[in-house]
């Protein structure tokens, strides 16, 4: 076994400069987006080929070195940091667009491509990506913590839409899991296992991904709600009726007031409801009318269309900041930002529920969600500094994930575990998380790869 | 350990007259719908719970038994076969819907129900479970193999509409994965392990499923074509157009006549293509109507559509029995199906490849496939006891196979591994392969769980 230092050494022969042992760049790849403590690496690695994640696996597992992979940084439960020091692998030089196949529909990639890099790329096939976590993520983040965001309603999440995977395991063995065939029954499905696995079984340094049609007509529109109940009821019975929705976003009065405050809209004091219709002209059409039949009857009302593309650009640039546009709101704060998921019949008491608990706590706690999946977020905002309601935001945040749990829910739906949420997954999996611990173990025996997150005995 | 009379004496005394060791139930289960010597268990038994399947697992495993799920006897590379005989542990008596809950829109189910008893049990929700392999397969079955079939170019496969399991593991321990919530994403993706590991990791004792709303109108068809590649490449623009064809399917010109002749169609003596459409009736029009316009740009003619219910029952009823009817129409023969999948790019090649080389070879070999999968079969029909045919059907398959992963494709989208193509696992998953082995190996140490099934080493 060689030293941490021949490691790093080694390393530095193999990527020059592109190996950064600087106080700086470790320290920026030992932060997250959320309320963990720092945890720096003891190197960043910036590889640029396959053959370079495996030599760096290769050096790292000689030594015992941890390896955490490296997307855009914006993943937010602590997934990328480095508990127990080691190599963060940065797919920052890995971003390219390796082939576009629109007979096919599908395109291959590198990990560090962001979505808004690729569909930047794809503009001109036609087709697009459709994954939206809100966040510009890398592809590899995203497939990693199985992201989704606001368009899984209509296109599911990365689970669906990642067909396959090149992934260097922990003993430097490069794989290929999936093809570019639109299905496959020949063995076990290692492209799901992979896919929100957080880089705990391996790296992933290529994915091959599905993409659609672009939509020929597509409408948006945000609407008021009498009440928060009437709001979450009228996506049970949108989802129910079978419409396909693109996009339908629960926005709670707390939140509808921080875009108000931070971003300049002039939205009425009320929960409201963000949507989107993809589809043929004649279809959109149908689409509108018949929820705006729903809406209405569930007290839904003060409709505004976002008739043009920039009108609709701007809607969804103000859910996507919605993070950002609350901090801005409320700059004084120590934000703690969760999310859970429900099946659709108890959301509404979930989200009320949990609102209730907020309201109750005098914290403020926008919030938001894609409520089509069940799928909602709290951006709790206790006073910076202030130790009592920084205890009672972690309670509110672990009230949540014990309610999700007790209404046959998850506790996260698209945010995944990393080091945030490893508390309660003996709580949701019981046994089978020695099962994913198993599996762990047979493939990455050393417990080299992101140590510190997802698994038990972390 | 104990010995193999210790266990089944143990089993009879658990199970009574539900563990069978008759020779002719033995046989039943001994035998496949397909091309492969019969290969009897030592024993049946017919649990009724999750418990008493968990001991079973437990008194097998303690005399080394081999344990082998059966759904409805209805795979096609057999996977249920008992080649290192062991316990047959047949799902019939647990075959109960247990919970319906339409407002979440899933299901939970025992696995030996069948989908068209489910679908029975649904029809008064408004909701059914589209999934489709032709055949009456048990759910826990459709499970293991990963099924899909006419209508997963719209629904998806078993892959994207089960969302939990109950799996008893080699072990005796009984786990449970996902949840009733639309997503997750806390942990690996269990549940879509199970799917598709054919038995060989655990037994599947319950199943929660998505289900889908009946769709408000449905409209079928069939078109002729003037050639088969016309026809390919109509699905091809179909699928590329983005128009939500729930199913599309293509029938060779030996196909069409087989239908002739054993089903008493009376379809022109050409290429064709099945169809049905599922939507709002605006929508479902539309749909046709642009379908129609682009099967009329390669050589679509004589459509003819199935308007009413019973008229569409009848045509599918047609495409389900296929199998039976093409064997009907050719009495002396000793048929070998097999399926392959490739990119939609490369499906006409494959297809035309195919069939040119099932006509060289001389052997009735009608084609038929779920086309806007890039999936397609081919029943290869030599004459019974006559070996150059045989041979020459068994070269087809595998020229198939190759060519399927020639083209970037599977060799199975659909039927799975079984025992029938393991001799194509190095080939398509290289190294990964070997993953699937270390899984295995993680979570049946002892190999007890379907043997010689989709694994290396087999």
């Amino acid at each position: 076994m060689s030293t941490k230092n021949d490691a790093l050494e080694a390393l530095s022969d193999l990527l020059g400069p592109r190996l950064n042992r600087s106080d700086s760049d470790r320290a920026l790849h030992g932060r997250s987006e959320a309320h963990f403590q720092d945890m720096p690496p003891d190197a960043v690695a910036y590889p640029e080929t396959t053959a370079e994640v495996a030599e760096i696996v290769r050096l790292c597992r000689a030594a015992g070195l941890p390896l955490i992979g490296w997307g855009a940084g914006t993943s937010l439960e602590g997934h990328a940091l480095a508990p127990r020091g080691g190599v963060t692998v940065d797919f920052t030089r890995m971003n390219k667009v390796l082939e576009v196949a629109p007979e096919d529909m599908v395109v291959t990639v590198q990990p560090g491509i962001t979505r808004e890099e690729l569909n930047t790329e794809l503009r001109a096939t036609g087709l697009f990506f459709p994954i939206d976590p809100g966040a510009n993520a890398s592809l590899g983040g995203m497939a990693s913590t199985r992201a989704s965001g606001t368009t899984a309603v209509r296109y599911g999440t990365m689970r669906a839409n990642v067909l396959g995977l090149e992934v260097v395991l922990a003993d430097g063995r490069i794989i290929r899991t999936g093809t570019r065939a639109p299905k496959s029954s020949t063995g076990y499905d290692l492209t799901a296992l992979f896919v929100g696995a957080e880089g705990t079984l391996g790296l992933i340094t290529e994915l091959t991904l599905k993409l659609h049609g672009q939509p020929e007509a597509v409408r948006a529109a945000v609407c008021a709600f009498d009440s928060m109940a009437g709001a979450v009821d009228a996506v049970i019975a949108t989802i129910q009726s079978g419409i396909p929705m693109a996009r339908i976003e629960f926005v709670d009065r707390a939140a509808a007031e921080a875009f108000n405050r931070g971003a300049g809209s002039d939205w009425p004091d009320a929960p409201h409801l963000m949507l989107e219709f993809h589809g043929t002209e004649a279809g959109v059409t149908e689409q509108m009318a018949r929820f705006a039949e729903i809406a209405t009857d569930f007290g839904g009302q003060d409709f505004r269309w976002a008739e043009k593309p920039e009108d609709r650009t701007a809607l969804w640039a103000m859910r996507h900041n919605a993070y950002r546009t609350t901090l801005r709101a409320y700059p004084d704060s120590d934000p703690l930002t969760t999310d859970i998921c429900v099946p659709i019949s108890k959301l509404a008491q979930a989200v009320e529920e949990t609102a209730a608990e907020i309201a109750a706590a005098g914290i403020p706690g926008p919030i938001v969600g894609h409520v089509g999946d069940g799928n909602f977020h709290a951006l709790l905002l206790p006073r910076k500094g202030d130790a009592v309601q920084k205890a009672a935001a972690v309670k509110l945040a672990s009230n949540m994930a014990e309610r999700a749990l007790r209404l046959g829910g998850t506790v996260s739906g698209e945010h995944g575990i990393g080091m945030g949420k490893t508390k309660y997954m003996r709580a949701e999996h019981g046994d089978a998380w020695d099962v994913m611990g198993a599996i762990k173990t047979a493939l990455d025996p050393e417990g080299l790869m992101n140590p510190g997150k997802l698994l038990p005995g972390n």
